[in-house]
């Protein structure tokens, strides 16, 4: 594939004297780390640690965020036009792609606009297998990588919930083997039920109880009937409805995709110590890794593996588990314990 | 309604000397506990505890399983006729049901059949609610009652589960507002999407690490295609399948709602030694609690709770945590310390 575009932000000043933190977005996130995005209208997805006066302070750091190869925000993928001349998108033609292919188009993007050089990489949940990937793939640009709610591979159960996800885009009669831009239509029916799924495994049992418990919707009994009664089932199907509006269902297939088949363990049989020895550098990197007791998508248990892979190769690694009943989506939560730990890699 | 119809099993000898057991079956099972069901070929659900020389020895006790109420195999129920003179089935027109209506049918169904006292009710899931619904209702049944893998309420994480199903099904184009049946259709594919995301919620990350971990399935390479590739995916695609095979559609759905409805607690404010203190006999009764450590969906924290406020109210409770990779499964699953704990009980 030649002429590949990325879409980005720049929050920060960018000269020479710039440090500069490449910051990488989530399965669903985009470019819009601090400011509004234009299209949706949502903030920025990290505005509560990236912006001026944040501990991610954009008057002090230059922080660049690219959304990713297959994303839907601009970067190219499925919505993008196959060649420039064309008027055709991509859909289901799009070619499917690793989180390798989205450190490479990175890479060459910061190429592009003259950067050879970082302050640090941070990323959470997909994007920080992308910082394990950089870490991996091109360890002299930093040495300093903050990953957040993630793993060094994909566990089965995740697999197994992305896959149900597919599964109800693909069953979809919209879906039309991916070529529903140029049929004039939209699986939005299965991108909801792949949202909802997703949202599932994004909270956990603690904190549904504590935000939604069996509290009924607009009414004071049940219904009985085959309409929603309880406030998470209301919840849910607006948190699916409004993906529906803003994300591709082609780039939820490719990236969740992309997402399973990661697998740093992979060549040595899940030996992440004998992997870790492969790579460059290590012993001069400063590793950072959160996690988040009540995330059960990427527990504790497996950020620990990394830490102790990257100690048995002599490097410098932390793991700080920080508690919160939000679950995985915790990292996106404002939390003074996540921002002093911020702080602290960063300083 | 008039004219219930209910599908059951007798295993072991029915006589006015005989010891019954009551079996309780759960969402997706059937009244075939012991023996194959003759629809699916499949053998009996808990045949591993219930027959000649198992556990639950159909020597020595008479053990009597009915299809629930809204069920699909042959209990009255969205596949059943409306009435007896018309070929109409009742699909979306059915009625929603509680657990509370399963027991009332179980009990006109007893009476008819002469019986008045049980030696035991057992049930796991949905069947350990059904179970505590008799101990409310109709404490003078019995007074042994064995409740695996269940709680006294379904917790809001598994109703997010349940709704995923149901939209699934419901946004199928075949659904047609549970009018399938008679518009000659089928909504297979929610139908499926559901079962996959049930089946999810049955296992562990444990147990699917030990059964599939990141293997492919009939290769050994990655297809770099949308197809699927792990073992999980290609046996969480075949259960599915096969699933829209045995189980209807509105029965799924009703019986998903009539467990979301479900909490004991709920008149007394989710305070379940108050709720208890209202039951009758409390103080007579045995009654035994089993969950596994691997159950996420009904943890060993809600079975500790009915525990104390059984206790509390100054009844007989065990609660036994069995150790078992197999997650919510295991209690379907044969197992050495599973029997010995039945056994206990029954002695």
């Amino acid at each position: 594939m030649s002429n590949i575009q990325v879409a980005y932000t720049i929050n920060g000043t960018l000269n020479s004297k710039a440090k500069i933190i490449l910051v990488l977005h989530a399965l669903t996130g985009d470019q819009y780390v601090a400011s509004e995005n234009p299209i949706t209208g949502r903030k920025g997805w990290w505005s509560d640690y990236v912006g001026h006066g944040m501990v991610i302070d954009t008057d002090k750091y230059c922080v660049i965020c690219t959304n990713i190869l297959a994303g839907c925000m601009g970067t190219t993928g499925p919505t993008t036009k196959k060649t420039l001349e064309s008027d055709e998108l991509w859909g289901g033609d799009f070619p499917v792609i690793t989180i390798q292919d989205m450190i490479m188009v990175q890479r060459e993007f910061l190429k592009n606009i003259g950067i050879d050089n970082l302050y640090a990489i941070i990323g959470g949940s997909m994007g920080g297998m992308q910082v394990l990937e950089w870490l991996r793939l091109f360890p002299d640009i930093t040495n300093k990588f903050l990953i957040l709610a993630s793993s060094y591979r994909q566990s089965v159960q995740n697999i197994g919930f992305h896959e149900i996800g597919r599964k109800a885009i693909q069953l979809d009669p919209m879906w039309v083997s991916g070529q529903y831009h140029k049929n004039k239509c939209f699986p939005s029916q299965g991108l909801k039920i792949a949202r909802m799924v997703a949202h599932m495994t994004y909270l956990s049992s603690a904190g549904l109880t504590e935000k939604f418990g069996r509290r009924l919707q607009d009414k004071n009994v049940k219904s009985y009937s085959l309409e929603e009664d309880f406030q998470l089932e209301s919840y849910l199907n607006y948190q699916g409805n409004s993906f529906t509006e803003r994300f591709d269902p082609c780039s939820y297939v490719y990236i969740t995709k992309a997402v399973d088949y990661f697998d740093q363990s992979e060549k040595y049989y899940g030996d992440l110590t004998e992997t870790y020895s492969k790579f460059g550098d290590i012993k001069s990197k400063s590793i950072t890794l959160i996690s988040f007791n009540s995330d059960w998508l990427y527990p504790t248990s497996e950020m620990e593996t990394i830490r102790i892979a990257v100690a048995k190769n002599g490097g410098n690694c932390i793991l700080t588990e920080l508690t919160s009943p939000y679950g995985h989506d915790s990292f996106l939560i404002k939390d003074p314990n996540l921002e002093k730990t911020i702080y602290e890699f960063l300083n």
